[in-house]
């Protein structure tokens, strides 16, 4: 396993669909800063199952608790583990599964990585395990937000067929997104996907979506090239979400069919006298290092691979079998995907910014 | 900085525009590899520049160097470091730099990083840092196919609003891809892209394109879940790449639209015994490992940001100023982006598959 | 914090005196060992306090539970969460420390390197820390002497001014160091030890001392040149461990004023026909890497700082204080620090373990 | 191999005896720091061999060259390459080493680790490879001077039998160190020395020393607990030297036999008004971290393992053998190990250093 993500904000995970708990120690986050439960719990419920209709009927409490690393409801400067109890477990669901390798599930690959099957399949695969990230990229957000106001707002922009219009990257809020449980802040557009997604439930089919994000008051200079490039460590976290298959930043695959001439984006003076851009092709970052302008970028999600029609397939003897999987999941993944898409940018951002400010601390003015 | 890659595979890679050398350490390559120069030589002039009328005027040799980690035409066990002289240094031709950052090139962000600015502005940014990559994944893919068979093959894909036709991703070979110095294996389509890329030369402008690139008899099991997935890692080494805006693998953002039940993949009892899929629109990846099946993937590149129109901008001060480049420089980077490609994912493999072996040698059967 | 250790078996250790609970992840473990609480209770055992005369009066039981990682006692290869619960938590003994740091112990670097004064001090440096590098210790343990027959014996071999006579490196065990609670094979020093440390209670003062360590059946190649040699490796796990001040390895301080004709090991064919050496002033280590003799190291302890004689010192103003320390502590901490140096040795090795394992699989026979 | 060390500050070294050339690449230097060639050429002539009758008769110019990382004289933020040429290169000399391990080298060993037989032998496990580490440790002292003050001042303390009489660890200077090629400090035990060490050249034998090292003005806040405490980072990067066999801090192995009460150092307001210590027991490390005051500890090293007398041994076949080595090497490394020490120190702290600056950036004050 590789659970461990970031070099000075360091992040551990652990935790599979069925054991006690999940969770994840948190390393290397500064201290003084005010933390409660509270803090995390809100963007844990952002992505918990049972939220709503559209999701799997699991309900999972996933109540946080801080173990470790505060003391008054201040970080201490020392590990910070958080916990989350596994409550819902039912193991028996996944029957077939003993013999019969889900279709584009990680089942298999599970199997031909470490030689045991569990009764959860791909159980570290699941979506469960996003809840380390989740609850430890809340904190990466809160320390971002006060020491540089960052904001970062993640929407669903697209789902199956449906694309929801342009949204204006200045002003979307997380309160905007939420106003409905699509978390897609165009209404007319939300509605047809609900309309799609509820359909698909019914038919026991699943559909792909995808999840836009805007990062704001990144100061300019956060990024680690040539490796860890800004938008390296982004792609890098985005892809690491469970069901992603792409990810974009800025003009994205569209900036390949562009000339220079209109791709590139001129300086301008902006208001507090920073040096900034009039497009925003490069998506804030230039040289993989941020330049102060939003930063935003997409990330395609494959339809779930669970559905509950039958499928035609082989088990592991390569036998032809029919699975007709009977476990509980979402039709579409995408509005719970949003608070870990935040969580992943936020992740990323906190560590690069620890890096660049020991970068300045030893600067020479030479 | 970060210019290191890898776990137990690492290379560290050095040099700017226009420093004496650029090239790479290679700390954790196997011992006992046949291993000489020549090996690396022939990626690396599948990248430098002046290969063809397509690419800048600039004629670099770009001639390898091994200085340690071998005797006798065998690697030891112990860290190879390649260099590779910088002969054609021309400075000069970067003046206005002083005082405009260029558009959507990295001058104004590596000041805000290092608060320094080099001669070369961003010279660390530069394609010119790839040769430590292309060179340091010569020797990554020598051992994935002397140990694996893994064949690794890029191609272009697209260019500006040219688009190839689909390739076979079994059959497609370095040599077809190198029957036209635009690497696109679609003669065809090749054409079309070489008139425009020849009318944008002359128009001082430039155009974006794709990449795509397929990997071949990758043993399943490799990728290290959580963070490091197998897309995950990929996905940061090709953003890492200069000029990139976006990665997709597998059904990539077309698979958002997609349902599961097309879009999951029928395991089949396939010739030699494996289990294999009869689609692949999982990309040869599910749950962050590989399954056997071919991985294959798409990088977006930009226009290129150095164009010699004139454009208007401000300097450092705030100022409209009109700049007008004078450097040599590519006006479309996805020929030469193809070895590069190719070596970032030789990169990604062997550290897995390190990785993966060592998992293997000490799982238990119990 | 540096929380964490290790390459491919990678622990992060939480908790701190005060706070609900310690532990630690588990990175990297591989699948299919047999592992359940007990494996690695009986360490913990043998670390907790309380647990003879000669420790401190603080009773914790540490029961260790296994939050992920397994399923019916066989480790999935995913992360491995172990923790134990704070029963006993006494913050109002610490009184003086809000304004009086302790002579030699963590208050003062604590505040200075994270501006804050925590209830428990250096808390995060407190003994009780170690509970994570016990427990994942024992894993760890386990599979070494599962794969390859590796014993790891750590014993007292001096406390104050009394030093245990030698001991046969080849077959002390931890059942016969166990015979005592001073855990010093040789009971007639044994006795003075404990007589010494019995006065040193009464008189509120504490004694330092040295824990000998062998480990026998280690694999030929182990160590990873050049910073991370086996004996680096082992130094610096080893200094990781509170109060400890000194760490020699084979002849160590004593072959300084050797001469190399006498200090040279000559090689001999040993049974099994393996290549060993007559003398092992090596300590089972040359050029940073193992040999297959035995690796044997000594480890030197300081008196424990906290003592509840009163010391003159001064607050944190400056001022002249006499502090006088109610906590309950050990006089002397080696007996309870052996389970300690032991599982420190065998993070150390297992992480070795699995690097020379990669690297022997992808070895060429060229 | 894991040539690489530290975290932000991070050097990844290269080269064998017989190479072409062995060096460094740092990675994360600050940027704006003045760096020449001269910079880094006054160590390296302190640890070249052939600088004094001591010492081997290999004549090593070792002149260093700044591949990249600077301009105009002045650091850029990018990774600096540092090269050394090998011009006397001899492994002729090496003869009997195919088939006869030398007694206490690594031979041996790098045959077990690395399955092959380099001319040179263990040829990563020279000295000659700690070229790179004393290159960039002059690169980590010169940030640590510049920006806080660190004064770093190794000496010999003994060697064999003869112990130089305490220094001032306040005054010590490298100008008193040098005063004599021995670098003992105490001109009368430097004259045994020198006796010892010439009649050993002469009967082909070797002794080993021991070198004591104290660092000034070091910030308090330094080192990261729980494993990369200052002293276990120390530690592990001495025991990196080659032919170190023990490390000890502050009072060490005799500390094991004081009492807390004598061993605690009392706390006192000193000039500047920073809290210090009395006594300096801890070394100035408590907990892991700096406390301000001067750390000192003490490195020990056996005999060279080459000597010219012949030795009783077997070759890889297990047949008794008479080995009579050729090469020339030194008597006793210590003189030349003292800038090596000084380098590992500094580079042990830089890394530190820039972390704890990371974290006081954002610390927050609630």
């Amino acid at each position: 396993m590789s659970s461990h993500f970031g070099t000075l904000f360091r992040i551990s995970t652990f935790g599979e669909s069925h054991c006690k708990a999940v969770g994840v120690v948190i390393d290397g986050c500064p201290s003084g800063l005010k933390l409660t439960e509270a803090d995390i719990q809100t963007q844990l419920d952002r992505r918990r199952p049972g939220q709503s209709r559209l999701t799997t009927d699991r309900q999972e409490a996933d109540r946080v608790t801080i173990l470790s690393g505060t003391e008054n409801g201040v970080t201490l400067g020392t590990p910070i583990a958080l916990k989350v109890d596994n409550l819902d477990q039912r193991p028996g669901d996944y029957g077939d599964m003993a013999t019969i390798p889900r279709p584009s599930h990680a089942d298999y690959t599970y199997l031909a990585k470490y030689g045991i099957k569990a009764s959860s399949g791909g159980g570290r695969s699941s979506a469960r395990e996003t809840i380390g990230t989740v609850a430890s990229g809340a904190v990466a957000a809160k320390i971002l937000t006060e020491k540089y106001g960052v904001e970062i707002v993640a929407w669903v922009s697209s789902a199956g067929p449906y694309r929801a219009t342009e949204v204006d990257h200045q002003t979307i809020s997380r309160a905007a997104v939420d106003q409905n449980d699509l978390r897609c802040p165009d209404p007319e557009t939300a509605e047809k996907m609900r309309t799609l997604i509820t359909s698909l439930k019914e038919a026991g089919d699943s559909t792909g979506g995808i999840v836009s994000c805007v990062i704001r008051n990144v100061p300019a200079g956060l990024g680690e090239p040539v490796y860890e490039k800004l938008e390296a460590k982004l792609a890098q976290a985005m892809l690491a979400i469970p069901a992603t298959k792409g990810f974009e930043i800025g003009s994205g695959f569209a900036g390949a069919a562009m000339r220079g001439s209109e791709h590139n984006d001129p300086f301008v003076m902006k208001e507090g006298g920073r040096l900034g851009t009039i497009t925003n092709n490069s998506g804030g970052i230039q040289g993989g290092i941020s330049n102060g302008e939003p930063i935003h970028f997409r990330v395609a999600f494959k339809p779930p691979a669970t559905i509950s029609q039958p499928q035609q397939t082989v088990n592991y003897a390569g036998t032809s079998q029919v699975l007709q999987a009977k476990g509980r999941h979402d039709p579409c993944v995408v509005p719970r995907a949003v608070p870990i898409v935040e969580s992943m940018a936020a992740l990323v951002l906190v560590d690069l910014a620890l890096r660049q400010e020991a970068r300045q601390a030893l600067h020479f003015d030479s």
